[in-house]
């Protein structure tokens, strides 16, 4: 059977009778504490906590303790943890690694993977926290030699997320845009079973290592179809320019049958419930420091957007998605849409750790069966009688 | 529910009715034309081809050639196929990375995994020549770099196998060495599904890169439940010294209720094919240039062992496994046990980047469910107030 047929035969989800199932949709592959998704009723439970409870109160710090031991740290705890988080300077070899990455203008996600790759540390919990730490630091010293600056090295003074904000930029960042920051890294920290964390989970089951575990997760967020391509949200936006342009451009668009980018999602049939919560967040901080004629025209644009789907996309119930506010939410920020890949990696790092001390404790391993489909029997000639 | 539970529920393979398959067991996440194995009949298909007709008499290049286009290479392809696959210098900042984790003395895995996250290429038929290529080149440097010696640059005049050996030892090895060594990698080139292919079939599911997907599967393939732990099946021959000394050894060894390394095999319930593959290959290299006694001793050990067994563990069917006849053979070559996993992955890179190609080609998210037994609506509390 050549790749032509199995292509048919994926696409058409043709079930071959032994129990193949295209993509393993709608198969359980993990029970979890971590985070749960009910795409219907557009919820997102993160240990135990409604997205909207939880993601715009806590610190990125409490999220990941949350979701690491299932409680919220008390005082004492979480003065400990955030210590015990803060960022560290990068080891030397690591560092050389990344500059000559950049002296090739490796992408962000690329660089990512491999400076994470050279990250050592010990026991389970020591590289749970380096990766975590990691992460940040990494992206944003990679970032300033992209830009030909020397990175910045962290400030044990500041959280985890008005710390990666310094070390991209060299300044220390307002109250409003940590918050901001910290609000879209809970959202997206953890989310139930999906490309990448199950790679972290399927290395941990044959008891291999975090690191391993978190560079091959790093390796699937990359793609595009998982969070390779967060940017097109907002271009839109900006081709759209200005309000009264909305409805003629969209209609058009729509009329050639493109797909809009920032609504509709594979999972949400309903409201993505983190797009409420990057809504609000983005409100804040687009009212307090920034460009609030962006922010009224995005939304000008959504709602055009989502009545004109409405109209030409019936029964769809296309509504806007996380991609969308977290497109606005970080620009917002001063963030280049290139670093929206990355800085998705360094709030899901939260959920992929947590995912890995879950595996571990469960110590099965995820092996899976395929089905051979080729020829059989085939017999052997020399190169000289082929 | 805490983590206690999630083991109970997972070890007794409970069902929760919502689909949850603890390790995916028995479900069929591809189909595929590369491989298939039949664990009843004792049966391993490689492209069409019975491994016991493949792996003694096709070299390493034909294998790899034969996986990723389904047919064997005429002689001008494999000409051309060998130029393109020869092994090339490592990139300074590579061989750079690999000096640094061997003066840290880092495992040959990790420093694997880190040093193949760091190449770089183009389209997908590059990465995966340079992957393949690679992978040999870097165990092969960083090896050296262990013993405290300068790694030994590619013969382009060499096959891949006897290249490999090459750069480790820095002779050139004779054709039983290099025709023994091109068997084990052909015999352990593909294997159905397995953890670490699989790994390298999600990555790419999300359509990120072939590196990505083979870092991630030396991440998976560095675990013990999976290629982490090769090297105790020889140690039993080693520990038993003479024959004489086998039964009563292995006797105590049962009595006391302990597992024998090198026997036994998660899918095959009969002979692995493998290890009469290299059952053969080792007796012909033992038989020329190797330490005839140490194979006797093993064959002797392996007919006590497959006696006792049969007696100890009635209606089993516990059989010699891979890991014997590769710990016997490999040891024949001369490799140190620290080298067996990484030699394993020299050899499997190429099943990982044929089915990079496969998954590529179907272009289908594999994206399983994850099922949320947490806590729900729990309630936010200021820190000071917990």
């Amino acid at each position: 059977m050549g790749n032509q047929d199995l292509i048919e035969r994926t696409n058409m989800g043709e079930n071959s009778g032994t129990g193949f199932v295209a993509g393993l949709e709608d198969v359980v592959a993990a029970e979890t504490r971590l985070s749960g998704v009910d795409g219907e009723a557009g919820e997102l439970t993160i240990s135990g906590f409604p997205v909207e409870e939880l993601a715009g109160l806590a610190s990125f710090e409490e999220v990941v303790y949350l979701l690491w031991n299932d409680e919220l740290p008390g005082p004492g705890q979480l003065a400990e943890f955030r210590d015990d988080l803060v960022g560290r300077e990068l080891p030397r070899d690591t560092l050389e690694l990344l500059r000559s990455a950049a002296a090739e203008d490796v992408p962000v996600m690329d660089a990512l993977r491999m400076a994470t790759g050279t990250l050592r540390a010990g026991s389970d919990g020591e590289e749970a926290l380096a990766l975590v730490s990691g992460l940040s630091t990494i992206v944003a010293a990679y970032w300033r030699m992209l830009g030909g600056e020397e990175p910045v090295a962290p400030d044990p003074g500041l959280g985890h997320a008005a710390n990666y904000l310094y070390m991209l930029t060299g300044e220390r960042p307002g109250p409003e845009s940590a918050r901001a920051l910290e609000t879209y890294l809970n959202a997206v920290s953890d989310h139930g079973m999906n490309a990448s964390t199950f790679v972290a989970r399927v290395i941990v089951s044959t008891r291999s290592d975090f690191v391993s575990a978190v560079v091959g997760a790093i390796g699937a967020l990359k793609g595009p179809l998982h969070g390779g391509a967060p940017g097109p949200a907002l271009d839109v936006v900006f081709e759209i320019g200005e309000a009264s342009r909305a409805e003629a451009y969209l209609r058009e668009k729509l009329g050639r049958g493109e797909r809009l980018m920032g609504f509709g999602h594979r999972i949400y049939h309903v409201r993505d419930p983190r797009a409420d919560v990057l809504a609000a967040a983005a409100e804040r901080l687009f009212t307090t420091d920034g460009d609030r004629e962006l922010y009224d025209l995005a939304l000008d644009v959504e709602r055009t957007a989502l009545r004109l789907l409405a109209e030409h996309r019936p029964g769809r119930n296309l509504q806007t998605n996380v991609e969308f506010y977290t497109a606005l939410l970080l620009h917002g920020l001063g963030l280049p849409t290139e670093l929206f890949s990355p800085t998705f990696a360094v709030g899901r790092v939260a959920g992929w750790t947590a995912h890995c001390f879950e595996q571990r404790s469960l110590d099965r391993l995820i092996r899976p069966q395929s089905e051979y489909l080729g020829e059989k029997d085939r017999s052997w000639v020399p190169p000289e009688e082929r």
